[in-house]
């Protein structure tokens, strides 16, 4: 991936950084893909679709669309006949780990003792 | 703020800290109010409406009221005649200092050099 494939086809809204991040990832669906394929070893459709998050069949297909487009995953054939397809984190993907973390400190503080 | 008032109102699509967090803040403006509030001294509306955004006023007063709902801000009068308010950061509001520290990270490696 390159930093011009990442910032493709997005309006930002500003040039602040975390604003920019936002426009990339900033649904409720792109960041849970994202943890399922660091945290999770999710890699092909149906590892997706079994989360409990139980994301909606065309949402998880136009993320992954969006998600390798941006350079956050890179879409490999892993069978032929018929062909199949795995999703892998690429080093940018990895990146995003922090982002993650801190959400899961947060959550972990104010949701699991409530 | 109770922990209680935390999660009224909410679907949680499963009991994930990460998937809790983007339940709550997992949309493309509540997190930048908070950037506002935090980093920015943001406090009246016409603060926030300022902002380089250029927040919709109408998803602007959408978002404060949820976000005090929610025990992430206070909606505090400085002002009679009219009767004005500001918006202050809770303890918890605080507590979303990381996530924005690891989103302005992860735009500042991909976005600044681009």
């Amino acid at each position: 991936m390159t930093k011009d494939k990442l910032i493709n086809n997005i309006n930002f809204r500003s040039n602040c950084s975390i604003s920019k991040t936002l426009d990339l990832l900033g649904d409720k669906w792109s960041l849970l893909i994202l943890r399922d394929v660091i945290f999770f070893d999710a890699k092909t459709y149906s590892d997706f679709v079994r989360r409990p998050e139980q994301i909606p069949t065309n949402l998880l297909a136009q993320r992954l669309k969006k998600l390798v487009e941006d350079g956050l995953l890179e879409k490999i054939p892993y069978q032929n006949n018929p062909i199949r397809y795995e999703y892998i984190a690429t080093e940018k993907c990895n990146t995003v780990k922090p982002i993650l973390t801190a959400m899961k400190k947060f959550g972990d503080e104010h949701f699991l003792k409530a």
